[in-house]
């Protein structure tokens, strides 16, 4: 098959790193382009990026000029089918319907259009139909591309976990803690002195999308619309020194009960679309189920599936709720809650809703 | 005043040490005598404990020489009033009863005792009536001393900060969440490479004791017993990479409606009994809420009130609960949480219950 | 007595709240003047600064206007006598001068004037004679005020310990590598992901600072100039994750032979000028030595003499040097190594060099 | 070709991990036996090891059976012919000879015969002549086995990177500060509560090891036995908050003067051995050298190489010494600095020194 061109926007902090990591090598992607801001333009990406990741710059990558995060700039440049957006929200809010409406497929991890009516916010492990938005989209803004969104770190994780209980036995509430991990602040968010022997019991916008994302991501999609899961849902988000891998604590109001053996078995036979179709990037189980009594541990389950799965782990009966469950969920913030993520979405597109798939 | 002979037994480790901290110097309390095991006795604490604290060893308590955990070696090396006992609970077990019968106040932190049903667990801003049960102890077991205990480290914090809500609002369930310092599990406990970027996911027994000992606390002493509170509690606990500090996340459901402001009152508010007696250890005000969107924190809000006081903060509605609110607690574990504990409910067995108080 | 007035120049980030800390209080000096950059102008100190320390900010400071980093904004807010520099270099370059020119005596922390000719770079306990050049420096600016500096943070503990190894012993060279805090970058100088699980081994113009600071501190004042020490010094800078206390490794070539007990009394005997004055700030004694296999280590030597004592530890032969010896030094960076100098700094001048003393 | 049957002696602490981790998969040997104390054995290694590496037990290792540690027992199992030794010093003293005795080949990483006259000390890129010793060994002990060992993590390090110098240069003296991951001390080594906010100046045994180890590993051959190099050397070692990778800091005296362009080429050029044969555990190059001014680091290094390379940086002129040079040096100390060491042994020996090694 012919590989399809792919750009990364905003391609040299933590997100863009690992987009790049993802897609370099990837086995139906061509990364060609990478934009940074128009200070960065025309040097090679080497003299641009620092670089954070444990494993090396891919040599092809540290050689590519960067360009104008801009889709005049991009065309120039040899042009991509697919955009994937690492920009921060400020500049996702102007750049990306650039994008979207010069004709490209924007796959974007920013938070500025998750929650638009007509944008679809993704895990395809969870709601692909919802993909249906793009339709609805293009007509309403007239454009020729579309964008696609992911949800926030904290939330993916969550939500994945989530998504079997609510299948099988419904969902009432939800009750979470997060401790999260430094990189989900980017690489200058938090001063080591704000964090040595410490947490920071506070992240800006942090608990509002937990709230509000599982909720379009667990609703129903009806004509065009989706309608929000009917579900009560409260969160309190810290930060502790963790580098990567958000862990969280899940209180579970569930609507039918629910045996710790059957919540077991729901999570472990959970085998959604991504995985079926094979896609590349789609982690084989989705979910992946510890025994252990400590676990999930960050620095020992965020990398399985290669980043991808959610690892859950101490599931037990609640006391407080009627049919009460609890348990921790861990997931890595900047692949599965992030680059990843996009790069999943991207090729769900592809393979299920695109005509180029085809040829695939 | 002539100042009351005490003794701490099982010195040499962590809350051991704290309790050396704490008596050092109490204006009502002579530390006296220091047990230890059978192996260090004879020595002098200098050369058998490994001082943990930043604050030096005090040079008087340095060149004491260390007895064995027994009546008898304390009696010999010139008796105490009250013993403070800071040994693991499978030496609590059996020494804290043999201390009792030979006519000893044992003053404990270890876990052993706290649900037995004739045995205080005290608070002494929440519970002190609870020492009735002092008689009812007495006589089932018939012994000329008595133990009291306090809760252990993470249920402290939390039900002191739950006591206004208790009282002014009436409390229904508690979820909570905590994220606890390694002090916590003793000096050896917590291997470096366990902690370094990660998170361990449980501590033993841990839920257990919170979800039993609040509803001893928050319970009301009648004709000889303790009639647990009515109330539904949920507890999923965590450890971090933070030298001293519990912080936990605290959503609560209130049996009346309360305003985000009225709730902040009743902590600012909170005004108890060890405050009224102004006894040398109590907090002025016991609880401390922070008004900035993120604290408390642990390094910078551990030491409120010398470690002794609760700090809260990001006190906010939680949309779960029907009259839910949500908030974080923090309280340092080896003060508040264990050796300032005892030491406050010796005060205030000293001030109030005692005849010997009489002459303070 | 009349306390002598003084002032804080950039008040607001690290170095400038431990001049805060130290100063509030202090049995000579009266806080009377707060300032920071021109957009903090006009509004209390609470309002402009970000708070780093464990002790709460004192509330008298917190209610202080701060104004403008300029001599007449000083002036109109009542003046100082002695204004303290916490400013950075690139702002003391300029703004330094003007208060030395307008008639302050400044007392920096400063880089910037440190290896200028004529500009005393002290510490109290080493060369307290070079405040000669005070005249040399008055005479050729023309100045009716004057600067007087500290050295570099990672210097002032080095140098410490290696005068007594001076005077005694003579010293050929010195070899030192440094393990050094967080705090000596600044609260936002290193991200957290930058040192998680990592050190960082370069520190920006800090070896060069060692080399040349060292040479002029233990150089000889003659005839208004300083005859820098004839020793060959090498460094090797590294920041580790700790967040106060730099710890270095040193290695030093004597002169003439000592042998190890000789050098530890060297050491311990070591008494200089600003203990015999007794000066507020001075610590006794100006050198701890630690007899443990494992001493100093930051967090539990670091605020030895409030933190304004050099604790030493490890003292050994050294097989490379024909007379050679090794040892391990540590002070408090921010304390000892920036304002707890510079106020020891000042409580020199005025016990010593400065007619206002007589009154003390 | 035929792989060749090796086993693990000491196989569930870390350094027996880093083994398994190597062996499974590996190209030419084949593990099939495991050991562990009295107590583990007769379980499957998934039942007595607590896995601490990020990457996941081998399947096939988990369901193998752990025998005793003693050669029978091995040989029970079905035998091998190299018995890799990761076992505790005072383990090792009375185990590898008893398996010498009985004609297995040991890959010793213990610290116990490294300074065995008859026991040669290597590492393949240095001293792989000293092989010749085996047969002195066999002679004088009578043994139809025989010990093999690599020297200590941080010896290892420093002495790969001295070997060019010491070849191209010469060396007259080296002085080294260290900064050694939790690691090297094994998974229970250093409490939590000892690092946090910490550094530990001293480690047991460990500048013995490296003053003695290098001049050993640099030393020459001759007539049965080693001449050790005439190189005077001192260390200072430091444990640090870093999980794996030992970092160093090296002054350098060299015979013959050199240009820093010189050292970068000798380090760069520096091509041994291992690398001529293609050894699979063979790093290439041996040695890493990185241009930037902030490195390595051991988080973003310690992987160079498949964490077999030695990675330095920073090198320049030092003031103290005539031909001074000054660098860092980083190694990952449980692979180059242990099991890899000992694999990269087994390899040479295979390869060079063994008849079997003709099949290869």
């Amino acid at each position: 098959m012919k590989k399809i061109k792919v750009g990364v926007l905003g391609a040299t902090g933590m997100v863009g790193q690992r987009f790049i990591q993802l897609l370099s090598n990837h086995p139906w992607f061509d990364l060609s382009v990478l934009t940074a801001s128009a200070r960065s333009a025309g040097k090679k990406y080497r003299e641009v990026a620092k670089w954070y990741l444990e494993t090396p710059m891919p040599e092809e990558v540290a050689e590519m000029t960067v360009v104008d995060t801009a889709p005049d700039a991009v065309k120039k440049a040899g042009g991509t089918e697919i955009a994937f957006s690492a920009l921060p929200a400020e500049i996702a809010d102007v750049a990306e319907p650039e994008f979207a409406k010069a004709g490209y497929i924007v796959a974007s991890n920013a938070s500025s259009f998750r929650m638009e009516k007509d944008v679809p916010l993704i895990i395809p492990e969870v709601n692909h139909d919802h993909l249906e938005l793009i339709k609805v989209q293009q007509k309403n803004r007239g454009w020729s591309g579309f964008i696609i969104t992911n949800p926030n770190c904290s939330t993916i994780n969550l939500v994945i976990s989530l998504k079997p209980l609510f299948d099988e036995f419904g969902i009432k509430a939800v009750i979470v803690s997060t401790m999260q991990a430094l990189s989900g602040a980017g690489y200058e968010g938090v001063p080591s002195m704000a964090i040595l022997d410490n947490i920071l019991p506070y992240i800006s916008h942090e608990e509002e999308k937990i709230q509000t994302e599982t909720l379009k991501l667990l609703g129903t999609y009806r004509e065009g619309q989706i309608q929000p899961a009917n579900i009560k849902i409260s969160a309190s988000c810290n930060r502790v020194f963790v580098l990567d891998g958000h862990l969280e604590t899940v209180f579970v109001e569930l609507k039918r009960p629910a045996k710790i053996d059957e919540v077991k078995k729901a999570f472990q036979n959970f085998n959604a679309l991504p995985q079926k179709l094979k896609l590349p990037t789609a982690p084989i189980p989705p979910i992946v189920v510890r025994e252990e009594i400590d676990r999930p541990q960050p620095r020992l389950d965020r990398d399985a599936g290669k980043g991808m799965a959610v690892v859950v782990g101490r599931i037990r009966k609640d006391a407080v709720f009627d049919e009460g469950i609890k348990y921790l969920a861990l997931g890595h913030n900047t692949i599965r809650g992030a680059a990843g993520a996009s790069v999943l979405n991207a090729e769900l597109l592809v393979k299920q809703y695109w005509k180029a798939a085809q040829t695939i």
